[in-house]
Order: C-alpha cells, then structure tokens, then sequence
C-alpha cells in the first residue's frame, strides 16, 4: 500500500492526559510484526460519551458500547480495541467473544462490566478468537504508560497508510484541560476492513450528559461530513472519555451544556474532531486529492449535508476529479438528485475561486483552462449556493481513482 | 470505447406498430458521422404515458414533458431527441431552445404545443442551439417511416456501446396488439453525458390515465430498480406512447386499470421494460460483470429494492465483485446501512447456488475456493433474505472497475 500523498512529514505529539494509560500488543490476531490490540486503562471516575454507528447490522462490541453508554452516568475504566477482525457479523460466538474480553479486562483492570469498551475493526464474518489476546491484558494492564498515543494509534490501524493522532488544550474557569485523540480508517476503507474508530480522552470534569450533548453535536459536522465512499461500517465508534483530574487543579466541574465557562472546550473539542476527520479523508484509500464541498444557501444544515454527502459520494464527479477534470455538470447533478430544495435558476457553483456557473448556467466568465489548471492541485475546495435558504455545511471527501479499484478488487489472500 | 461483453450479437427486428413513424439525422450536434437527430410522427388519437427524473435540477426537455404528461388526455404527434447535449442546466436559453423546438415541431408534424415530446442527452450545461436541427424537421416529418426502430435507437445513444432494442405482443379481448421499445444510457453512466432515455410504443388503445398506471407501476420495479453508479440524471425520460389503431382492427378499448383484458398486456409491457431495463445495466461503463440482487424477506417491496439498491450502489462491493472476490462481508455492511430493517441473526446470503451465511453468521457450508470459482462467471446472482417479512424485489447492476475510472477520468476534449 502506498503511502497518502498527505501522509504527514511529522505525527504530532501527544502530551499525557492525567488518568489515561496505554499499553499495546502483538496479538497476531491476523497481521503479523506489528501490534494489532490496544488496552486504555482509566482512573476511577472517568465517565465515557460516544456515538455509534447506526447500521442495521453492527457488531457485537458496537452493542457492548452502547450498552455502556446507555448505562447510569457511563462510568469507563478500560477500553479494548483490537485490529485484524471486526467481530462483525458472528453471531452467537461474536457475542461470547465480547463477554470473553470484557471478563478478562475486568479480572486485568478491576473494571466492572458496564464500564469496559470494546472495539473491533478489520474483517467482517471471521469468529474472533479471544484466546488470542485475553492472555494478554494483565500484562498490558501493569504496562501501561501515560504517553503512548502514538503507540495505541498504531496498534489499532488497519490499511491506514498513516495514524491519526491531535491535541488539543482550552481553559474551563481559568484552569487548563486537555483534549488528545486518534483515529482509523474511513467508512469501508480497505480491503475486507471495515470501521472508522475514534477515541478521545481529556481530563476535563464534564458531566456525562454534558460530554454526551457535545460529541453528538460535534459529530454531526466533523465525523458525519466526511466520507470516502458512502459505505457506513458495522463498527463505526467515536468515544470521549473525561477522567475529571482536572478538578483536584481547581477546574470547577461543567453540569450544564448551556454554562458559558464549556463554550472554549466545546471549540477545542470541535476542532479537534474536525481536524481528525479530515486526517481520515485524507488518508481514504487510493486517493489523489483531498476534496471539501462547501454547501451554502440549503433549507438547513441537514440538507446542506445531504447536498454535500450526495456530491461526496457521486463515484462519476469524483472520478472526474481524479481526472483533474472541472466537469462541473456532474456537481449539478450531484445537487439535484440528493432530494434536497435547490433552485435551478440560482444555482451557483465555483471551482477554487473559480466561479464556473451561476444563476443556473454557466458563468459568464468560466475559463475551462484556467479551471482546469486549478484541478491539477492536490487540495480542491468546491462551493455550490443551491440558492433557497441559509443553511451550511462542509463536507470532505477524497476522489475515487484507478488504485481505489485496485485495492478493493485484490482478491483476499 | 471497447464494447459491453454482453453486446448481442444480433439485434431483435421491430415489427411496425401501426400509427408510428420515424426519421433520423446527421445535425452534428455534437458528434461526427452519426445520427443525433430523432423525430418520432404519432398518428392522431396517440396518448402518452411516463415518467420523468426527480432531479430537482432537471432539463429543460423533462418540463416540457411534465406539463404535457399533465394535460388533459396527455396527447401525443411528435417526439424530438437529439444526443450529444442534455440542454441541463442551460437557463432561459435552455427553456427558449425548447420552444424554438416544439413550435419548428408543430410546423412540420402538425402538431398541437402540448403534443410535442421532446428529449435531450448529452453534455449538462451547453447551451443548445437549436438553429443545428430544427431545418431538418420538415424533411424528417416527411421521411419518416414505420421500420426504422434500430436507426431510432442509434441516433439517441451517447456512449451506449450497443443500441437497447426490445418488443412484445398480448391480446386485449383476443385482438394481438404489439408493443416496442428502444432505450439509452444508464444514470450518469458516459463521460460528461447523462440521462437514460426510453420509449416505448403501442397499437394498443388503453385510456391515458391507465396507461400512466401501467407505466409508473412497471417502472417501480424494472428501471427503478437498476442502477449503474447510482447517479440520477438531470434528463431521465420514460414514455408510453399508445396509437390505439388496435381499435380498428376490433380491439375493445381498456378505460379501467381492473380490467382483466389488460392483464396480458400489463405483464408484456412489465417484461419489455426489464427487458430494456437489463439491457442498460449490461452496458453500463467499464463492466465486466452483470450483477443481480435477489432480496427477500424485507418488510416489504420498497424496503427489499432500498436494501438491493444499497448493495449495488456501493463502490467497495462492486469493485470486490470485478475483483472476482466472493465478499460477502461487504454485502453484509450494505444491508446495514441501507437504514432497513434487518434481522442481523437471521440474514442469509447466497451467491449463486453456494449459501455464504445464515443465521447471521458465516455458513457451515461455505467453501472459499467453491464461491471464488463462481465469481469467475459473467453473470453473478447474489440472494439476501434479510429476515425480516414477505417483502422482496430484484435489482440489476453491473460492477465497477478500472474502465469506469478511466472513462470518467478522461478529461474532455
């Protein structure tokens, strides 16, 4: 697999976050020399938020999860995530598998039941043999370190070609809090891989509702505005977890989503998503360029999305970008067939800064070499005012190229 | 472009349908040495019948043939193609090359404004100058002749790699009537070309609002239910046109969707639209396999074709289907996220004659070796029963490979 050419020269680094420790594995649960399981070990009173995805047939740790996360005040103090199975698909023994490694985190971490979190991602309908890795966990448990994000954020990649890691820092009542996170994958991404994983971890003391209104939130704008080819995996998890240590220097614990003292974390948690939502299209398999669609003048924000999702999404418009082609007619069919209100005859689309149509044709001043000389870059930003109403969204995606079909037509093997 | 492998090697003959005539043209509209100019002449008494796309940034032609589908009695003289331009997204010019081209219709056919279709393919967001080929109208009119299906079929495609030709007879009250039909395109299936056009014609003499009964129902579960990348065209056009000169030869004309008489002809004209239906995904871009969907046990019809429609709209299981790879994980993911219901612990799924899962996890039986063979084939059927009701529908599809990328890719020239 050849790396994205936005592969970062440099990985951020990630400073500790007090009450989180790390420690990873070589499991050889599929893939060999390299560390496919991950243990996050959380103090006492570290409570989890998340969301989950909303596929008709997730896996077995997605419904551990959400258990979890439904459960009184979400408590957290071990996560498991393991690559190389997804766990997904495996019916009765998929759920054993969970109960198996939530036993095991539990006799290795003192945890309890409802605040361990699982995640699995690589294939789909393989059992997963939890003898593999539960062996394991104990020892992870006693090695566990406060700054190996790196680490964890290798340990849970799939074909990603690079981890994805950021950080994060606002000021709650004059005392600073942390925010780190890493990521993988995008939507189906890889071959016979599924799942976009996320995890966060900050030593904010939120309460859980509070955290829970933020990720939702934050969600539908960073993670829920970025696609790489429209295939919503059986495993998508984005959890936070807050150990809260900030409040032993002075941070006075946040009840209330509407307490003006959140409005700096909530902007740092914002930005901190987006930023990793971007790292995953930026890595989406076999892609040449990176894509933002930025959609203005829809009904509202949901249909500003659905405009961008369905532009996002449309293989025609993006092997057209792949091309380096403007071809701006596919951008108004993308438009019009997401079911969306746009007005033809105020439709405006621009290229870059570009304007290519306007007023429902083309611009008067379109130059189709000067467009497509903005083509060839390797970050291509197109805007369309559907023209009815004030509602915004941006939406990234990657284009979808010959190595794209090369990577997911490869046989398994 | 290389041809579909599944181009027939001989084209079905059309039988005249009395009432119908057509002529075709050289306008060099946009391409060299080939047709690109249709004019269809109805005798009087003809009706029409359609449906047209839910772009909400349709063509200028698809409003010209709303509003007359829209009239009283939706009566039909003349149809007008041209390929080589979709007249979408072409502003006020786009609406006054319409008219131009309805009233230089009148003027040759006869024709009454509501009584003049007219249809357009091809580049999105050219201006059409319809000075190119409204001259020709007046000789077409007189030239037209009633054996000329294939040559109409050539001269409306774009990209099709084969002209999509098909014909059927019923009886109505023991009188035989015919009905044929001849199709282009496939979603936004060319390079910088959209739109699947089909027209279809009958002797028979059926009452306007059953007709649009007829065609809207078959359309549901025949061209509704294929898809080539998923993309809707701002030009789709879907027209029954009903001469009822059956009626001089005895037939007893049909005023009630109930009536048992038309049952032979509702499933003649259901089987002629699958047909053409077939036809088009069998050509869309770059395959080298067709594909079909077989899903049961939906909670009903629209659920079953949303669940097939997802399978065969997402870019990593049709790439793994080009890439001869049985996947069905990646089936497994497109059920999911079709937002049906689904019962994760009862869906099965079949390729071919080898069942893959059941129960919701992999099947006892499966054999990697034995479905990996039969994913060599040309023809692939894959079968999902979701487990959840009685409600079922087939979808048609082709797989995506590096040839779709390379023809949209290519930039235009």
């Amino acid at each position: 697999m050849k790396p994205s050419p936005f592969a970062p020269a440099n990985l951020p680094i990630l400073p500790p976050i007090s009450g989180v420790r790390f420690a990873t594995a070589e499991a050889g649960i599929r893939y060999k020399n390299r560390t496919d399981l991950l243990l996050a070990v959380f103090d006492e009173g570290t409570v989890a938020a998340g969301v989950l995805t909303q596929s008709k047939t997730c896996s077995a740790p997605v419904l551990q999860c959400r258990a979890n996360l439904a459960a009184n005040g979400a408590p957290a103090r071990a996560l498991v995530v393991n690559s190389g199975n997804a766990n997904a698909f495996t019916g009765k023994r998929g759920a054993d598998a969970v109960a198996i490694t939530v036993a095991a985190a539990i006799g290795a971490t003192g945890a309890t039941h409802q605040s361990v979190y699982v995640a699995s991602t690589g294939v789909i309908g393989e059992p997963l043999d939890p003898a593999k890795f539960t062996g394991l966990l104990p020892q992870l448990a006693i090695a566990a370190r406060p700054d190996a994000f790196e680490a964890a954020a290798r340990a849970i990649m799939t074909t990603d070609t690079y981890p994805k890691l950021a950080t994060r820092t606002a000021e709650i009542g004059g005392v600073p809090v942390r925010i780190n996170g890493f990521c993988k994958g995008a939507g189906m991404i890889a071959p016979d891989m599924a799942t976009m994983l996320c995890f966060m971890f900050t030593d904010a003391a939120i309460a859980q509702r509070v955290l829970q209104s933020l990720v939702s939130r934050h969600a539908a704008t960073t993670f829920n505005c970025m696609t790489v080819d429209g295939d919503t995996s059986t495993s998508d998890t984005c959890l936070l977890f807050a150990t809260g240590a900030a409040r032993a220097r002075g941070q006075p614990e946040i009840a209330d989503i509407a307490d003006p003292r959140l409005s700096a974390f909530s902007a740092a948690l914002h930005d901190l998503m987006r930023d990793l939502a971007i790292q995953v299209a930026k890595d989406g398999e076999g892609l040449s360029k990176f894509v933002t669609f930025l959609v203005t003048g829809a009904e509202n924000f949901a249909a500003a999305r659905k405009i961008g999702l369905s532009c996002a999404n449309s293989p025609i418009l993006k092997a057209a970008i792949a091309g380096q082609d403007p071809n701006w007619g596919r951008v108004v069919m993308a438009v019009g067939k997401s079911g969306e209100a746009a007005d033809r005859d105020k439709l405006a689309i621009a290229f870059g800064p570009h304007q290519v149509a306007e007023h429902g044709e083309r611009a008067a001043t379109y130059d189709e070499k000067t467009v497509a000389g903005y083509m060839n870059g390797r970050e291509i930003v197109i805007g369309i005012d559907v023209g009815v109403g004030s509602g915004k969204a941006t939406v990234w995606t990657c284009d979808l190229t010959h190595d794209y079909i090369s990577i997911n037509a490869d046989y398994r093997s």
